[in-house]
């Protein structure tokens, strides 16, 4: 029977995908010409999903007359002012849809909320249209998708094989093109693992940039909404309409980096990344999966990435203590009074993992955390050494045959490399690099600190630019649009041209907060250089002069953005921060001098640069 | 006996404190006058602490033996680059001194540590000396000063009353004279009780900024250690040797002001002060702090300080979980394994409220940890609409009788105001502010976010400048150095004048910054205004001439720091941020222009404005 299946969702495939193309540009670019309308949207995946009803994507897909309202307000709506007009998504049945009831997959659990939560209430004022309640692991608690009573939900690929989880549903239906993104959530992988095994871009943002209210718990300490989508363009849109603070959300914490989410982008030149030593990489005998993660660093160090291992001891001993530790008790609490009441009613492996989580006593959960805070320590250090962290997102793609056979050690491998990250307090996406030679999807997922996910999205576009997938199991390229690059939004540059220079007497207010040398490079040749009167500290000062000026002898360092504005801040008259262009041509934040700055001043732009000049003196 | 001892206690005082002055400065004076010695200081210090016997301040003094090694280190340490050259520190025993015992007041409990805790080490690094180690509650279980096997500590004013606690000692022996700072630890106000009650300044840092490691824990999720000083000018000095992030720490954290450390200095202009109502402020029957409290706030209206009410009830409520919540289990933790091998030999009340803190489940601090997420979110957004809070330290003084009466209830009473500090993750100091009628200090606490330290210390300097009180029970002043006025850390002014204007199209890169108008004015009459060529938009430049310059209209916004920097970066050629002269003669980083932009502009200095300049166009 299982064959047939697999065959049927093969015929399926074919059958369907040509042509299909779900990315959100491409239906805004069909509503736009007038060639399609947001109901018939709609229409067509009620019909396409009817094909796949038994990939057992849906708790609760919606009717014509359930989404008749979002679709009757677009008329009050502008595509101009709304970014996603008329967009389809499908929201994973642990998250609140108001009128639909939230079951997290236990029918005994269920309820009907009055309010959407937060974040879909947002998506929906920003014209999204809801297509449905998802499947999901009961209670998010698994990462494999089988773990339900609405039946395992099957890979988009290859129906024999898992879908992951617990975000199942949300996944499998981007993948299969019955909506153009969907939320998913993520305490321990969930919204990565899937998203993985779709050929999905999964984003697991910092832990309360996306709002919670309305989200049944799993581990309310740790849990995220997430967005699985084709590529960064349209995972970094829904992000951008996403996030935001809540105060009604205890773990909700405002974007330091607002102001730059517009910082998305391209994130060019060289990166350092860390990879984990080959003894700590671990496979469980996949090989396929293996040689991908293999073939997917060479490719990306030939646009280069350079590598440089770091030390996965200590995320691996955070990952073991999230359900080796008490952790399992924020579960517990979750599925209150049921737990108590009527086990019975819940998934079998599930409760199995849930019950004991009554037991364990705060002394317990104290130590737990003072060594998740050691640990943390340990790997922030050795994470402050380079643009971000790339793991394979799963190490093996199991069947559900085999997930089965096996459900505690089988969902434990695959958390592998995903269980550390709430913990840690990281931001992560997933990003599909490569099928592997069975023609499933393979991925990685970079890690960075916390709020670093526009730099993550950033890198992510650039590898979906360095190896171009498919959207999902559609027929259409999900390569993003090559957009403007982007400099970290962790560090600006900052060109300094005397006192500031290495070995020079102010260097140490770059020092100290925290800049680093970028290069020793010098001006485009149109810059006069003076030396201003006054001092201690001598300084000099750089006026333009496309005539008459000389390249300079200059330094560029890397400032923390949050440390730059008390760098400029401390800068006297006449000299302050403005724009330099460099030999390269690009331009820089870098030290202007005021017209009066120069009037007792003297010229030494033909010794082209400060530290020549001090020799001379 | 104990009025006997009172009258010694007075007399005493009489008799030494006359002219003794242990501040760091006339210390400092007098070893470089050559009139005293480092080592004639701690003689002296010990003969003075035989006087002081009844007191119970110490649980070990250093013999001239034990401190010879740092004082002929002194030698090879110039007082130029060792800021504590010479001066005497008394340490609260659950902090280590290599070679010394930490008893934490309990024998059993006892062990030698080979090396000093982290911040022990970097005073005696920057010259300061260990005088002793001193009395505490036992395992810094209390606020009062009287659970200790040592004995009850007493009040440095008045010997009938408690000396706060659990850093009884630390605080008593710097009140005295017997040393110029001293290490306590707050955990529930440890750091602030006793500084209220014996007239000195207590710091209670985040949590983080001074390291833990070597510290004894009570709370561990909880705990800072926190320094007792006569002023501000001390306390900042402490604080910036004391500080520093610690990788072996799990709770360390790096101080993300660091660069402006140098900030601390007299917080001037208006503030807006948060202050609790009326109806929710408690003195639990001392008249006497009451009018103290009511007698400052008076004074510190005429100063500049305006208050604002704040809802207490969400700080009262996470107060109140700290000691009827799980967090005993910490307390528990940090006794094994004597507490469950030889309960006896804690004291009897300390062991009364550790003893049930093995008992909550997980289950029960997960969910406290969320109660206290989200009073938190409630707690700060009240505190964003402020500069800082400020409270009573203690709403009343109790004598050692009415403590030992109803011990528990006594002390839940003294924590008051200082319970949810640590839980809600906040700094705070604090300062003395009058004697009370009986000539007992009183003092108030100003609490901010996290990491407003600096902030906090300059609004207390301010404080000792407008209500100058003696050092401790010492008979001279305690009043600071009035240093250079600082702005708050957590925001920088800029001067903007033309498209960022208020309402003008580039204005919105100050809005979502979070930036806030803070005053329309005019520049000094020193600047030539130019209309820029190019646009849209539209940009104004400004030149300094002194001779032909007139006063421009202008607006100054207030940037939250961390975001100065992007605005910075955002500012394309040929303008940059420098410094402008205001018309109050002030200067503050504001928009300057290259020489280069001036070329092809048309001078608009007569219409003095950019919004003049526009109307006319």
């Amino acid at each position: 029977m299982t064959a047939t299946k697999t065959e049927l969702g093969n015929d399926l495939n074919d059958e369907v995908s040509n042509e299909l193309d779900m990315g959100i540009d491409a239906l805004q670019s069909k509503y736009a010409a007038g060639e399609l309308t947001p109901a018939q949207v709609m229409e067509d995946i009620r019909q396409r999903a009817e094909q796949y009803k038994e990939y057992n994507i849906w708790i609760h897909l919606l009717s014509q007359a359930e989404q008749s309202q979002w679709l009757s307000e677009l008329a009050h709506k502008s595509p101009d002012t709304h970014p996603l007009w008329g967009i389809p998504f499908v929201i994973k049945d642990n998250i609140d849809l108001a009128g639909i009831p939230t079951t997290t997959a236990c029918e005994e659990f269920a309820y009907v909320s009055e309010a959407s939560s937060q974040v879909v209430q947002q998506l929906i004022d920003a014209g999204a249209i809801p297509v449905g309640k998802a499947n999901l692991d009961q209670f998010a608690t698994g990462l494999n998708g089988t773990r339900s009573p609405y039946g395992a939900c099957h890979n988009a690929f290859d129906f024999d094989y898992i879908s992951g989880g617990s975000s199942s549903g949300s996944a499998v239906s981007v993948a299969l093109g019955l909506a153009s993104f969907s939320l998913g959530t993520d305490t321990a992988g969930s919204g990565r693992i899937p998203a993985c095994f779709n050929n999905l871009v999964g984003v697991k943002p910092s832990i309360g940039l996306l709002s919670a209210t309305g989200l049944v718990p799993a581990c309310r300490s740790l849990d995220c909404i997430t967005i699985f989508a084709y590529n960064t363009d349209d995972a970094n849109l829904v992000l951008s309409m996403a996030e935001g603070f809540d105060i009604r959300d205890g773990y909700s914490r405002a974007n330091p980096f607002a102001n730059q989410a517009r910082q998305y982008g391209l994130r060019t030149g060289e990166l350092k990344v860390g990879v984990i030593p080959a003894h700590q990489l671990k496979f469980f005998g996949d090989e396929s999966y293996q040689k991908a993660y293999e073939a997917t660093l060479e490719k990306l160090q030939a646009e280069g990435f350079q590598f440089q291992e770091i030390d996965f001891v200590p995320f691996d001993e955070t990952a073991k203590l999230l359900y080796e530790g008490p952790w399992v008790s924020e579960r517990y609490i979750a599925t209150q009074p049921l737990i108590d009441e009527n086990p019975e009613a819940i998934f079998p492996v599930v409760r199995e993992i849930i019950a004991p989580g009554g037991k364990p006593p705060a002394t317990a959960l104290f130590s737990a955390q003072y060594r998740i805070n050691d640990l943390k320590q340990i790997c922030l250090a050795q994470m402050a050494q380079v643009d971000c962290l790339l793991t394979p997102t799963a190490g093996r793609h199991f069947t559900v045959a085999e997930m089965l056979a096996e459900p505690i050690k089988r969902n434990s491998e695959l958390g592998y490399y995903t269980n550390f990250m709430n913990l840690l307090d990281l931001a992560s996406i997933a990003v599909p690099t490569m099928m592997t030679e069975a023609n499933r999807p393979f991925g990685i997922t970079l890690v960075g600190s916390t709020f670093s996910d526009r730099m993550l999205m950033s890198i992510a576009n650039r590898i979906q630019q360095a190896l171009p997938l498919k959207k999902g199991a559609l027929d259409v390229m999900a390569t993003p649009t090559n957009k403007t690059p982007v400099a970290s939004t962790k560090t600006m540059d900052v060109m300094v041209c005397g006192a500031h220079l290495t070995g020079q007497p102010l260097n140490w207010q770059l020092i100290e907060r925290g800049a680093i040398l970028k290069s020793s490079t010098t001006t485009a040749p149109i810059y006069r250089m003076y030396a201003l009167a006054g001092g201690p500290p001598l300084r000099p000062g750089l006026v333009l002069d496309k005539e008459q000026g000389a390249a300079i002898e200059v330094e560029v360092w890397s400032v923390p953005a949050e440390n730059f504005g008390s760098f400029v801040a401390g800068i006297p008259a006449p000299l302050g921060i403005g724009k330099v262009t460099l030999e390269d041509d690009s331009q820089v934040s870098g030290f202007i001098c005021e017209p009066c700055g120069i009037e007792r001043a003297t010229e030494i732009t033909h010794l082209k640069g400060w530290k020549a000049y001090l020799a001379s003196l």
